[in-house]
């Protein structure tokens, strides 16, 4: 599980240092609606995704699709304001509290998770 | 993206066809305590996982450390109900809402993103 290559980026060394990367140097990055609680999507942040999130207070994160950086909502206008973001106990998932403009999924659907439920029982 | 190897499991192929596996096989799997939304942790699923936390209501997991199924609080105590998963719109990660029975994370606190805030202001 370590990372292979040299991470090169402007991210604070001392949080570089807690990150425990898969092999592509990612960790994974749930997105939550800061007041509602409510889980909006999980995207992909390397070092330097992460350092943007934290400075910038718009949510980016690595595609790994199209190998890129990219800005949640530039296109879109879907924005994300961040509260707060933590990192779990072993380093490799990040937990960011956003203000979502709009839906937070590329279909529309407020969540992510609203549209492929494979159990459902909440309410039972 | 795509799994190297065929997955052999005995998950649903309706639902196996429609993961997006990382190289070794798994998705992110987000854990958020079902009635107050609370994130608790993030774990790993590989196809077999996710039929026995679908089948048993037990969530259960892939360790990527020790390589191999763990079942919530088999050995703690904490286990976690599942209420209800659900998959993201672009396959690659699950939302496992659960009645978590004591911390969810092995360190003791309640969450595993308690302990390791980045960035705080929620309330500013």
């Amino acid at each position: 599980m370590e990372h292979m290559v040299p991470v090169v980026s402007d991210l604070d060394p001392r949080i570089a240092a807690r990150l425990k990367r898969d092999p592509a140097g990612l960790v994974a990055a749930v997105v939550q609606q800061y007041d509602t609680n409510e889980v909006l999507m999980v995207g992909w942040m390397n070092d330097q995704a992460l350092h943007r999130t934290l400075t910038t207070g718009r949510a980016t994160y690595w595609s790994r699709s199209r190998q890129e950086y990219w800005v949640k909502g530039e296109t879109s206008g879907h924005v994300q304001h961040v509260r707060s973001v933590a990192l779990d106990c072993d380093g490799d998932a990040l937990l960011v509290r956003v203000d979502q403009v709009g839906p937070a999924c590329h279909t529309g659907e407020h969540s992510c998770f609203d549209a492929d439920v494979l159990l459902a029982g909440d309410d039972s």
